[in-house]
Order: structure tokens, then sequence, then C-alpha cells
């Protein structure tokens, strides 16, 4: 049996860090390859009484076919709550629900890509966008990005060079992978370049509110311009990802498309998810629970960093992010972080080796470290595992 | 502000349904143009029993991210009840959990269509399959469809001639609109050719157990060949559509593609969702609320029958499906659908005029009406209005 394929599906491989995710399987692996949110801070039991609420009060329309861009009133909550916390203007009308916001990385890639068109990210970037657009078949031109976000003169140049660079995707807030977050300058400057090439920019945000410490910086949605600017949101991380609830914004004329494509794609996201989810925001709002996400992270954040100065050899450099899920950590040019995984998966911990996060390969030096889903012993535990393969590995 | 879309975008279209049925919101309407399964046919009270045991003893479980393929006891259950209800012998390992068989339909133009390569299909075809292929582009090639399925003999020649052609999708039982089930000797012939031509089969089966009277036909995934029938199911129309939980059977190299593109479209479908569904079928099961369905659409469907019988003029005729939700009308050639569709509004009743399910157009004198939605009486009463203005069309 040999069926003819779409060209497309050459590209196409399972997520690296799913297989590796694979490997870790076994409890006694000490994992921090992993992204998931840690689930002892997901509402069950609040859900659980907002869901027999939606079912005996409005079951018939709660389990019927629904519009495609989504639950009116969860719409309206989630305009009135990006326009409170992070002081953009939309409107619910400019608001898609999605089945996660992985599913407005891959509505942006058949909206906006042919094949051989560029997309413009940072470098690293997140592996799922780029899994997402490769369906696509881009080219994806890799933005010089240091800590503070995308190198400004770099961008600029790009655009002038590549007449057929389609959109620049961002990830400005506690980076997946690097946990950077981008300055206001950064932003701006990339915001003057949007307008001036007349080029979408696409705002992924899953880690905003999960901020620790220090102060929220705008988001590009709110910034002069923003009609440029299709906003990812999710549910994922400051309620639970197992619904798989999340949303876009964008302006009418895109808006529209996505819409289309929704329609086409899967119809709309479960009329039963939205609703259990516009029932616990009216009844609880999301303050208490990110609260308590953020006071987790921030204590596992705090013990991932003070182990790893505690054990980790000289030479080898982090990122310290002030929100998130992750950081990332730079060794020796001279180790290959894909053959530390082995010897570290013989001592039972994992990572994520950080190629993976470069469209266009490269930088096999680099890892990421996950600290929101292990225990304080846990993660002590593997940052001393993780040392001592390190330390063997510089001798 | 001008975005450049990618090329696919120009083809993509609001489904005209959905725009009709905009046209069809005021309560006063009678619609028959909607394709929405009985809302009184919804366990409602039943599934609230099963969500709060899922909470409560697997909250955590439930509401986290979980693996790309599905729910596994809930693939199980899938490839068992296949099995011993529709007489195929798939394993588990075979089943995709699916955001509705809409998201399998999409799946299937990203993983087999490049631009310019032919779908074959019936004629008529089911309209949200033309919209989910369109995103990739296609050519359509409408193959000679009777009352009792595709005709073999012109499926042959178009596959003798047609070098590009990359699958065939059908609608075997109680098909979306006509009503019409295919014959054994039909399928029979389709899988000869399938096997001989070596190209998948796309079996879209949302209605196969919704059967009013006859004898059940055995679907293409149970005949010899099924290893190139990929089968797409759904719980949309036997239990409840606004979950948007449907699955997918594949052979294992197909299956690794659908795998490998749902990871990159939306990781997965919602995890709370599937351990609901499990629950449910491991408490309830289908058959009676399947039964309910049956005994309710049977009557509505007699109804409707009954009614066009003595109210609709001479020169008329439509099909008489054993089970399903749609029945098709013919009306002289002389008369336009979508013009009688307007004096029909103005009546206060509606319907889908049949030119939308042709990919490639014509067919204006043919119309879809769905008799699952609406009560006895509203059944009776649209008929009658439907049947003064054509009486006053055909004049």
């Amino acid at each position: 049996m040999a069926v003819k394929m779409a060209r497309r599906m050459a590209g196409l491989r399972a997520s690296e860090i799913r297989e590796i995710l694979k490997l870790t399987q076994r409890p006694e692996v000490i994992s921090f390859a992993g992204g998931l949110p840690a689930a002892e801070t997901f509402p069950a039991e609040d859900l659980a009484g907002v869901t027999a609420r939606v079912l005996s009060e409005d079951g018939p329309r709660a389990l019927q076919y629904s519009p495609t861009e989504g639950f009116p009133p969860l719409r309206q909550a989630i305009a009135d709550r990006m326009n409170t916390k992070l002081g953009t203007a939309v409107e619910s009308s400019e608001i898609l629900i999605t089945s996660g916001s992985q599913q407005g990385l891959d509505f942006t890639g058949k909206i906006l890509l042919d094949p051989g068109d560029v997309v413009l990210c940072e470098s690293p970037t997140y592996l799922g966008a780029i899994n997402a657009f490769k369906a696509y078949e881009p080219r994806f031109v890799e933005i010089e990005t240091d800590d503070d976000g995308m190198v400004v003169s770099d961008l600029e140049r790009r655009l002038t060079e590549i007449p057929n660079a389609r959109f620049i995707y961002v990830i400005p807030d506690f980076q997946n992978p690097s946990g950077n977050t981008w300055s206001l300058e950064r932003r701006q400057g990339v915001m003057d370049l949007a307008r001036r090439f007349e080029i979408p920019v696409i705002e992924d945000s899953p880690y905003a509110e999960v901020r620790f410490e220090g102060q929220s910086v705008p988001p590009l949605k709110s910034l002069e311009g923003n009609e440029w600017v299709v906003f990812l949101g999710t549910f994922s991380k400051v309620f639970c990802p197992g619904l798989r609830l999340g949303w876009l914004s964008a302006a009418p004329e895109l808006f529209q498309k996505y819409v289309f494509v929704k329609q086409a794609a899967d119809l709309h996201t479960s009329t039963l998810g939205q609703m259990q989810l516009a029932g616990y925001l009216e009844t609880y709002g999301l303050d208490r629970n990110i609260q308590g996400v953020i006071n987790l992270y921030r204590t596992r954040r705090d013990v991932m960093l003070r182990a790893m100065e505690e054990e980790f050899p000289a030479g080898i450099s982090w990122t310290r992010p002030e929100g998130g899920m992750f950081l990332w950590v730079t060794l020796p040019e001279n180790l290959n972080a894909r053959e530390i995984l082995e010897l570290c998966l013989v001592e039972d911990v994992a990572f994520v080796p950080g190629g993976a996060f470069f469209p266009n390969g490269g930088h096999e030096n680099t890892l990421r470290m996950n600290y929101s889903t292990s225990s304080k012993e846990r993660i002590e535990e593997g940052v001393k595992r993780m040392a001592k393969v390190l330390r063997s590995a510089l001798e």
C-alpha cells in the first residue's frame, strides 16, 4: 500500500518533544522536558458544580451545534478581560474561540502562507508554531533575538530584503523556550515596522498573566498599529489545557477569514466546553486561580534556579524568567545537548534539546527546562543528576 | 489595510447553508434548511452525572493535556463498537479521536491534496466536505450517481482517465443531501476499483446507525480491500454534536499522517469531553439513545412524506430515505430552487437549494429538506406553505 501524499507531508514530523516525552513516561524519570501546567492548580471541583448547572439549566443548547465564532457570552467575557487586564480595546465581535491557541497557529498558516513564503520569527521560537506553519511549506527566517526581544534593526533589514515575508510571529512574554520578555521599546519598534511594511504580527501570548514579579509590559495588541496584530490567547496555562479552549483577536478583514477557515476545519469548538468556561468565569473569575498558579510556579522557579546555581559547573549560563514555565540553558559550544540528554536519560532526568526550537537548525549547545510540573524535591534531585552529567561531560 | 492572503483563500466562502440559516433565525420561520439533530434526544441529565463522576474521580487527568491519538478507553470502545455493529475488524490503535468528523475531512485534504489534484465524489455530495477540501485547491470530478450509489462504470472511466485522482469521497448511508443508501453491489464495485487503482476511499458515515427500517448494508470499511478505506465516524447524530467528538479509522501508514496533522492542528481533542463520552458509553451505551433518535426521526419523516404526497403539485419528485435526516427534491427543470427559496422565505418556510451540493454547479432545480428538527405540526404547516409557493410557481 503506497498512498500518494501531498507534498506538504514530506516536511511534517512528529514533534520532537512528544517523542522525548514518550521516553520520560517511566515514573522514575524526573522530567523537565514537558510543558504541562501543574494539575494541582486545576479547579476540578468548582468546574463540576458549574457543569451541573449548565447541563440542568441549558442542556439542549449546551449539547447542540453552535456558531463558528463562539459562544457569545464567552466572547464578551474574553474581550472585557483583555481590555481590563491587557489594556487592549477589542470588541467581542473580533474574538474567535479556537480549540487551543495551537489552532490559531494552524489557521494563521492556512490563511497567510503559500509555499515558499517567508515567516519571520524569533530565534529560538516555539516548536509547536514551527510545526503548525510547516504544513503550509514556508521558509523560516530567524530574526536576531536577545534578552530584550527581537532586534529591530535586523527585522528591518529582513523586511527590506524579503518581498514575500507574510507575517512576523512573536511570543513577547516569558517566551517558550527562552523565558525572556520583550522590552517596551522593542515592542514599539516592531509595531512601527509592521505598520510601515504593512505586515501582520502574530502575537502568541499564553503566559503573560503568569508573572511572578516585576512590571507587566503592554502587549503589541495594545500599541499603536494594533490592527496589524493577531492576538492568540489560551486558557491552558491559567485555567486548564484539557478543555482545549483558546481564542484569537483580529481586525475585521482577517477575522472573517479565520471564521471561514474554522468553519471548514471543525465547524466550532465544543459548545459545552465554552459554556463551562463562561459559567466558571462568571462565577469565580480567573484571578484567584492565576494567583495560585503564580505562587506555585514562582516557588518552583526559585528552587530550580537555586539548585542550578549550587550544582551546575562553571561555563554554563541560563535565563532567569520573571514568569511563565520555562528557562533556557546555554552550554559551552563544544557540548551537544542531544548527547547530554542521552546521558541524562540513563540518570533518569530529562529536558528538551534546544536545537528543535531553531527552524533552520544549529544551536545544539542549548536546552529548555520546565519548572511548572515537578515538586521541590524532584526539581532539586533532577538538577543534581543533570549537574553530575554536565560535570563529567565537561571534563 | 490590505493583507496578502494565501492563494487558497480565494476559493473559500462562508458556507451557503450557514448564510441561509441566518435568514431562518426568526422563530416564525419553519426551517427545513438546517441539519441539526433534535435536541430533545440529547441525554443532558445522564451526562451531568457522568461528568460529576469523571471530575471527582479523575479531575486532574481530565483537565490536563492528553495524547494526540485520543483517550485510550474511548478509542477501545469505538473499535469494539465498530466491530460489533458494523462488522469491521479495526484495532483501537487505528482509531484517532477528532473534533467532529468535519475535522477528519479537513485533515484528509491536508494529507492527500496538492493544488490541482482531483477529488472524485458523488453527485450531489456533502457541502461541508466540499468546503473542507477546497482549502487545498483541488478539482472536483463528480461521478455519476443514482439511487443505488456511485455508478461503478463511470468511476472506472474516470480513474482510467485522471492520473492525479487522489481519493474517492463517499457517504454510502442515508447520504447528505440525497438520503440515498448504496447497494452492496455498488460498494463492492467501488472497493474493487480502489484496490485495482490503489486509491484511498474516504467513507463518511454519520448516519448509518440511524436506520428506521430495512436491512443494514455493510460499510466499505468491512469489505475486501478495506485497508484503502479511511472511515469517518461521529457522535453528533447518535449522541450530541455540541461536544464535537468524532473519530477516524485508517490503516497504519495513513493513520500516522493523520496523527502528525492533528498534533500540528490542535494537539488533541478535549480530554474532558473524551472522558465524558467514554464514561457515558461505559454506563449507558448508545443503543437506547439511538433507538430514541430512530423513533423520533421515523415519525417525522413519515409526517413529511405524507404531507408532501398530499400537498405537493404533480411534476415534483423526491427520495424516500430509510434513515438519516434528509430527503432530496427534484423540481421540474424550468424551476430554480434559489428563486423558490426567496418566495418561501416570504411565507416563513425554508430549505437548502440543491445547487450548493454540486461542486461544479448546475442542478438548480433541486433542494434538500431536513425532517429531524421540526415538530409534526410545523412539518405539516411548512410543507403546506412550500406547496403553495410551488403550485403558484408551476402555473
